[in-house]
């Protein structure tokens, strides 16, 4: 088993979590890293999906990765071994999200200094983490597709606050009543500035789309 | 359409919500109602789930149910569409999960005098309903198959909370990854007095259990 670090984190002091958040990201900008917080339902695939796409960055970017879970050591032990990358894993004391105090916490635990990319993969919840800035540059999340494609409808918050929603588990479509085409309405009208990549991140459908996606933040300096 | 109240919920004033819990749990027991808290991730057929089983239990039980979401009005009237139960839809204004006092006005707004059962499906949240007990006899959660057999692995503190934990959408085993045994043991390790029942709504495997479960529970006075 790779060695990785498991972290307590403790809930933040900052009663202005905005303004802590904004702060984390213009610092995070200067040492070039760009943050990406990860969210979705628990079982839409997160640590599956960014095993597969780190494995196409890390050729050319440095990548790191934080894994929150309430209690819980799989994840991250999972990620630094099908990935090589530098990996923690932070378990939020029962909490049901991140805030940016939070994510500072784990970035220094990390060290992420030299890195050019960082995942945090937030608790899986699709209601508390889209509440919270965690001083991400990007939210993006991942809807699977035995959840349905109503779920736009009934989360709206996580829906509109992401830049990137991943539809994956596109290789269970034969089996579920799911119009991706609706799902994607469903998903722009809520957010019309919203990129939306199907993928099946088991198959390999979609990931180089969504590779190319990152590489284009990272190359283009769309850093926000 | 059916007609359904939408009823927008007032943040709980108590700060005591375990003896406010407690309180609307002996009131229900004494008027002969048996009230069910239903939990899941969303996604995991909630309300797939309840229409078929209380088209089950209808004949013999007067049924109500309380449909909570974050900002949606659909469930609700799907469900009185699909069963001709008595049933509103409660918003919890962004609210991440019911409290007893969001439960009281929920039943007030519902009329449960005269109903042997009633169903209030929680937000699809498998973190915060969990730490507040809304004063419900029974709490039950439905995981999905397709969300993985280690779920009971990384959010303990709802599976240890649940007396029935219904594993939903078995139709779709055969393209999951998802070891049935394994499941049970990482369920009865956290909560060895659950009652675990497999089932397909969709395609009513596991139904005619599921619908004595409840129908033991009434005739049973198993009600706690």
């Amino acid at each position: 088993m790779e060695k990785v670090k498991t972290i307590l984190l403790n809930k933040g002091v900052y009663s202005d979590n905005d303004a802590e958040a904004e702060k984390l990201r213009r610092e995070l900008k200067k040492d070039g890293v760009f943050l990406i917080n990860v969210m979705s339902s628990p079982g839409a695939g997160k640590t599956t999906t960014l095993i597969s796409l780190i494995n196409r960055l890390k050729t050319r970017l440095n990548v790191g990765v934080m894994e929150a879970d309430i209690d819980y050591d799989i994840d991250a032990v999972r990620v630094a071994e099908k990935t090589g990358c530098k990996s923690v894993q932070l378990h939020t004391g029962g909490m049901c999200h991140l805030d940016a105090s939070m994510t500072r916490q784990g970035l220094e635990e990390l060290g992420y200094k030299g890195l050019d990319i960082v995942f945090l993969e937030n608790v899986g919840n699709l209601v508390c983490p889209a509440e919270f800035d965690t001083g991400a540059h990007l939210d993006i999340m991942i809807l699977s597709v035995p959840e349905g494609d109503d779920k736009p409808l009934k989360y709206p918050l996580v829906f509109r606050k992401c830049g990137l929603v991943i539809i994956n588990k596109t290789d269970a479509l034969p089996y579920f009543d799911f119009d991706m085409e609706k799902c994607r309405r469903n998903i722009l009208d809520r957010n019309p500035q919203a990129e939306v990549i199907p993928v099946s991140a088991k198959r390999g459908d979609g990931m180089a789309e969504l590779e190319q996606f990152f590489i284009n933040k990272i190359n283009g300096k769309e850093k926000t």
